[in-house]
């Protein structure tokens, strides 16, 4: 199955594509400054956790690579600069920081006994190692995801957790992909996900251009669903998930899972174990992003609402983890108890 | 306290506010035809269950009254084409079927010992009395329902079953008008409502222009909201209840009301006791309005998700009535056991 490809990184730039104008228009940028990464993290260009470490790694890349002339201690210090530039973008994706920190690492260790140049290189090899790991990672997350699909199923996800969130075929996403190329009989509801619409722009989408049958709710309408239509199993991604389950993803997720415990539906998160936070005990010490008023008030260009009120925009919620049936990771499917189990993985 | 009007009769022409165009313009029609009723209710130019009720007896009124010359029997087959026209413009909300059997009733009351001149002029006056009737049950909710609401208070509220929903202060926010009335430290999170945006447009909108502080959130952010950052109490409307307390109101009342279980939060349906259909047994004999694609779709006059798939634009849901704490009316506020109370009182 060709799932769509959201960023490729060569050496002397990235391309990307521009997911604010999907699904209207498939833009790709060509990105040549560590800023622009920067810019096209934090104006959600490019979005979803695993992405967003990929996009980092090679946006440190590209803010080292030309470095030239100075001692290493000013290169590290340059790099440093860099990192925390682009660590900046975005609080609560752990993936971030997880790769950045990688990139760090190799550039440091490479020092120790080679050159600058040779420490460039190494870092724009990290970054495509954490890229295409990312894509055998989504493989076998979809592996394990599969196996918890009937036939015919009716799925519902949130948010994008697919191949537009990732280095390939998603973390949500990925049992569906693999369900389908399996020839089952699957139906996707997919819920838009307000105020960005990540579900109606992105999501429905990567599963149409894939053939896959889906349709779209307001978030709003999922409960709803469950009840009236009925939905087999529920698949969501994550941006952090803490020592003890407690999982930080798309506001709008707890309400989700919440109405999936009325109706006693399967309620599995899809993340690599890079999204496990070892530092976190527990999803109160997860910082949550709030963004701007105007993604509300007047989020597609249009005023939707008065001006002079106030406007609680938090971009993520936490998921508590006895709402949580499991995780799909990489390496198997985590089951409770989490604590003791998550211990075991990370 | 003054609240918006949104709907004036006069003898010859009806006024209403056309509500879509809140909260960016205040824009006022001239109605004179009952067909012009018609498509302003299919077109949500008024909406909310009681002000449906109003502007459909007016309506009716303005199709009857310049019938002249016939016989009572073609006056009265006259009559029922209007009466069916209207009725069949929304399905869901009991009070549209509600008002229409009033006027009819009235209207033919008065055939039988008066002319049609002298039945025109009594359906006018049924009209004005559903209308001044409506005004003051909405009075009446407040007085009941603000003996709920604690000093200082965090109340949530959905769509609108304001002053824009009704012929008075609402329904849902009839307790918050007179809890501010009273000088109570009240504060108000309203969810938006996809996907028409009722909450973000009219809700907010009547609330701040009564300088009550509001906080708009997504409807996704409804949970995290109670959990974060607390709320008291909730209050929502009601579009059709049947015998055992199953409630039918705009989509997402139902997951709504699930999270506030989650939560502890009190429940309240807050309603006129014509919304009550006691020929309904349970909420899944309501019927339930689906409504266009592309009210999702293209929300905002702007392309948000691909045209080709299937969409699931269910206007209501059901709320069953174990999830409800209360139902505040003009005559008391009813608590379980809902059933033998709902029989006692309509």
């Amino acid at each position: 199955m060709k799932a769509i490809n959201p960023i490729k990184g060569y050496k002397d730039y990235v391309e990307i594509i521009d997911q604010r104008y999907l699904p209207l228009e498939l833009k790709i940028e060509k990105i040549t400054h560590y800023e622009e990464m920067g810019e096209a993290i934090y104006h959600l260009a490019v979005r979803g956790a695993p992405l967003i470490g990929i996009a980092a790694a090679y946006g440190f890349y590209l803010g080292i690579k030309d470095y030239k002339g100075g001692s290493k201690d000013n290169f590290l210090s340059h790099s440093l600069t860099v990192k925390e530039y682009l660590a900046s973008r975005r609080p609560t994706a752990v993936n971030l920081f997880w790769a950045l920190n990688q990139c760090m690492e190799v550039l440091k260790a490479e020092l120790k006994t080679q050159g600058i140049e040779a420490a460039q290189q190494a870092v724009y090899k990290e970054a495509v190692r954490i890229h295409e790991d990312d894509r055998n990672r989504c493989n076998e997350i979809g592996e394990y995801g599969k196996s918890l699909v009937s036939d015919p199923a009716t799925i519902m996800t949130y948010c994008n957790a697919g191949a537009l969130a990732t280095g390939g075929i998603g973390t949500a996403l990925a049992p569906i992909y693999r369900s389908k190329e399996e020839g089952k009989q699957i139906k996707v509801f997919v819920n838009e996900t307000r105020p960005l619409l990540q579900g109606a722009r992105l999501t429905a989408y990567e599963l149409s251009q894939a053939g896959i049958a889906v349709t779209l709710i307001c978030d709003n309408t999922a409960a709803y669903t469950m009840k009236k239509l009925g939905v087999d199993i529920i698949f969501v991604g994550a941006d952090r998930i803490t020592r003890n389950g407690d999982t930080a993803n798309k506001i709008g997720t707890y309400s989700l899972a919440i109405a999936a415990k009325q109706h006693s539906i399967p309620f599995y998160v899809a993340a690599p174990l890079s999204t496990f936070d070892k530092d976190l005990e527990e999803g109160d010490d997860i910082p949550i992003e709030e963004r701007d008023a105007l993604e509300i008030v007047e989020g597609f260009g249009k005023q939707t609402a008065p001006k002079d009120i106030t406007v609680f925009n938090a971009a993520f919620d936490i998921t508590p983890h006895s709402l949580i049936t499991g995780f799909i990771t990489e390496k198997g499917i985590i089951y409770p108890p989490f604590k003791a189990n998550i211990e075991k993985w990370i």
